[in-house]
């Protein structure tokens, strides 16, 4: 340490929102350079290296294969599949000395299609599954949290090619099973939640999340074992009810209702059920109408109908509507649909449908998935000041389908009858995701199929964000003194520590730091001479190496001292003895 | 390699005007993405790591940490040096989303100077040296050539920082020492030329040529070790004369004498000299005016006196005025300056001083090392077809300084005595420059001494271009049927190849490609079983790993055949001796 390029500072640095930014930047592993943006110091790329050899052995392991793409890639290839759009802002785009455009690429789902495309034409050719470890760009709206949302940052990105659904099972297991083994390896606890509710013709995806409360994604979980996001949670619908007894729908004066609460204080008030039970906020059906501005500019309206205790959650709407933008309607969006009286839309008038089927607006109306066929509901009767008490589904009015766009509630069931579930907090540190055809399709890879025929290729796409997952391990493993990493990705295996001003402390550490690299192992030594003990104890608590070695005044009876960083135990063992105890 | 990802090529690709793109693309490491931009296979990846490697290891020795810049950075650091500007079109520039100005970094000397700034402040914390090898990026005006000249390329970039010139030596040799270990290793041979005629105040500057004729650099090197490249050979300039003996100069009436040949056979028929001896080019002084337009857009003459015989080197001139571009006046300069006549240009009129101390155009007069005090010249008298003969440079005209900016041509004497040079061609390899104080200056990196005094810090700057030098290594390393690597950088150890149906050969294979990678060696396995042997002895000599081992016929007597790429030399040798006969 006495030549090794590495400060450490006393000061957290003033920009860190995080405990991992605020530890990496003090114990000398990054510096930041710009907003989301970092270089990497000796020690931080250690680590770095360290989280790569894991992944690549665990890619090797699922038989990918390793490419590195560039950075710097055409427009072309995203024009065509949308993206250079659909990214928005998101995107880094330039432009060369001749005017044409390119782009940082954000992932590279397009060249790698395109890189297949180019080499392959027969299903003989896969399965195939290649990937990259390589600096990605995003142009962050907030880049924060330091390494964990950056504007630069690496990322494993695999890619599978199969020419049947099959295949692609198959080949996206082989990439799941590593992330389990890779995650393993890095001591990261993880659940593996349904990152998509299927919508697009039964693909599949998946996340990985480290369940932690500071996690800035929400997921569900039941006890049952059921997990996915809250995006891609999906309602377990009651089944439908035989509207055959139930008494014909009713309008009433309904005035100065103007929330839910009003309307079912006003309802138990006036018009008591004839079975005595109250009604609730669940008994009233909510019609929300949203905007959905679509990536082409066009803006469309939808109107959505869920319970009345229940809130529409943007983030499921938009995952629905994928890739639109949705939000509330404003005035000039209702002022273009007078059928629709505000505070009282429903889908039903005294005059016919105003909502779904053959309705005078002929706006999509869509419905949460709990008002099945004989639900009974009291809504809007698109009159000023009334409403209508017993409107049945299916039997009173149509709906144009349903929509995942309720918000999620600890104690709701999981879909798959596992029981409630309940709300967390997690990171993402991984993500599988089965594209489909869709890319494919865009960029035309096809190959011949056992028959001779073209067929359009079905790709999977895999991501580890190196390092988001670098920061995570930094924020899981750490204390008041510092750093804490695990022994798989520490940035050396040993720090040795010389404390004193005897020759013998200093003879008795080279011998100790070469006993202890003989036997494969990396070492840190804190060789410096006008540093204090209490000095170089704080550093090497900051800078996190699990295992410590002080060679200290016990050296000249051959004596040194073992200090284990995470339990702060320590234990006096003879210096032959030094290499051997660490297995 | 049944499955392997890899596919060779049959036609070249149409793009590629240089072998090592041809091959490269055709035999499966790498595919172009844009011009200058391209994507890297298994295959390639792997040269590409183990040159990496071998300057990882060479780097190290040499006493450097690695470190790791991002390649995206703020404007700000390259504002301070005036870079951001004077790269000009060549670096690519972009907003975020904020309009906040970044770059892609051709180079980092600005980045790095800032990092040790932020965390050194003693003379005890240096020397230093730092590295990375990292992607960077120029948007050259013409990408071409495959990997040779791109605009996204890997490099190694190595800075030194000491707080003394004895101090910049001794890292510079390091470097320097380090180079030619690593070209050693590559197995590369290579020149050590000067490349900065030493006007920035004593910094010296190196650069690592391959010598080969298809080189895009031109150099000069004498029998006696004088190296340099053109930009920086400086001519030796011939001894003082006197100029008693000398008689007066006289104006001659030189009508029709538009060249420097019509002037010379003007001056043999009318005016043949008292000795006898012909006049000839070399005794005449042409005087070219010259336009420097500088970064800040400023654009100012300067006139250029040298020997007749020789032409201007624009290149030449460029370095010595750098940053400025140079150009010949046009005719709006010379108009500005009515005392200059056009074709008759010269230091001296018949009514005083044109050029140089005290003149009348003010303008800078700049001679070639050649035009020393004493030496007669015929050269213009500014008057409309009229020179003036035996003008001596000290006695009737004065200079404001001498300029390297003539040709340098075979045969001229080497500045250091060692003999006439020779003109040769060479390929860039490596670079290691003596930046000395410019960026420590400009951006304030200081140091206190051991007088507790602050000091500017003076560095060195080192780059080894990576993916272009894996492109030197293919040019240079290859036949009519593909790439021949050398053993140091091979993509695999060893190439072994099953030809035949009989299960005999793949046991067979399996069992030599085993003890095979038993002794650390990578093999290429080419396990296919329904291409023909001509198809995969094609692609193994395309592929180019040095040793192939042929499994065949022999295999059931327990005999193969080694096959070496370079030689075409092919052995039989038993099965039990596979794996040894690779030392």
């Amino acid at each position: 340490m006495s030549n090794y390029f590495l400060r450490t500072l006393r000061e957290d640095p003033s920009d860190a929102e995080v405990t991992s930014h605020r530890l990496l930047v003090r114990a000398g592993y990054i510096r930041r350079q710009a907003p989301g943006i970092f270089a990497w110091l000796p020690l931080g790329l250690r680590v770095k290296n360290k989280i790569e050899t894991i992944v690549r052995e665990e890619m090797a392991a699922a038989g990918a294969f390793e490419v590195h793409f560039p950075a710097l890639l055409p427009r072309e290839p995203y024009e065509v599949t949308g993206r250079w759009d659909e990214y928005g802002d998101g995107l880094f785009r330039l432009q060369d000395r001749k005017g044409s455009d390119l782009l940082l690429a954000p992932t590279h789902e397009e060249v790698f299609t395109l890189l297949v495309k180019d080499l392959y034409n027969s299903y003989k050719d896969l399965p195939l599954s290649i990937y990259q470890i390589q600096d990605k760009y995003r142009d962050e709206a907030r880049p924060r949290a330091g390494l964990l949302r950056g504007r630069e940052f690496t990322m494993k990105d695999a890619y599978s090619f199969d020419y049947t659904d099959a295949g692609l099972d198959v080949s996206y297991q082989a990439q799941r099973d590593a992330y389990e083994r890779i995650f393993t390896r890095l001591g990261l606890e993880y659940v593996i939640v349904k990152a998509d509710a299927g919508a697009m013709g039964g693909s599949r995806s998946e996340e990985f999340l480290h369940p932690t409360a500071v996690g800035e994604d929400t997921f569900v979980r039941s006890a049952g074992g059921y997990a996915a996001n809250v995006e891609a949670f999906t309602t377990l619908a009651p089944p439908a009810i035989d509207w055959a007894p139930i008494p014909a729908a009713e309008v009433h004066d309904t005035p100065d209702t103007p929330t839910i609460q009003t309307l079912v204080d006003r309802a138990n008030d006036a018009h008591p059920r004839p079975d005595g039970r109250e009604w609730t906020a669940a008994d009233t059906l909510k019609n929300v109408v949203l905007a959905l501005t679509h990536p082409d500019g066009s803006r469309k309206l939808v109107i959505i109908g869920l319970p009345g205790d229940r809130e529409v959650d943007l983030k499921r709407v938009e995952v629905a509507f994928a890739p639109a933008e949705a939000e509330a309607a404003n005035e000039a969006d209702l002022a273009r649909h007078p059928g629709l009286v505000k505070g009282y839309i429903g889908p039903w008038s005294k005059s016919g449908a105003v909502l779904g089927e053959k309705s005078v607006t002929g706006i999509r109306y869509l419905v949460d998935p709990r008002v099945v066929d004989g639900t009974e509901w009291i809504t809007g009767a698109n009159e000023q000041g009334r409403h209508v008490f017993g409107l049945v589904a299916g039997r009173d009015f149509q709906v144009d389908g349903t929509v995942e766009a309720a918000d999620v509630r600890a104690g709701d069931p999981a879909p798959d009858g596992s029981g409630p579930v309940e709300l967390t907090r997690g990171m993402e540190i991984g993500h599988v995701f089965q594209l489909g055809r869709k890319y494919a399709e865009a960029l035309g890879l096809k190959v011949l199929d056992e028959n001779g025929k073209l067929v359009t290729v079905t790709m999977g796409s895999y991501g580890i964000g190196v390092t988001r997952i670098l920061a995570i391990i930094a924020e899981l493993n750490n204390d008041a003194k510092g750093l804490i990493w695990p022994e798989t990705v520490a940035p050396f295996d040993v720090h040795v520590i010389a404390t004193g001003r005897d020759e013998v402390v200093f003879d008795t550490s080279e011998a100790v730091v070469a006993a202890i690299e003989a036997t494969g192992r990396e070492v840190l030594y804190d060789d410096r001479r006008k540093v204090s003990p209490g000095v170089k104890f704080g550093d090497a608590e900051l800078i996190g190496v699990p295992s410590i070695v002080i060679v200290g005044r016990g050296a000249a009876d051959g004596i040194v001292e073992l200090w284990d960083r995470r339990t702060g135990e320590r234990t006096q063992v003879a210096v032959a003895d030094v290499a051997a105890s660490f297995g």
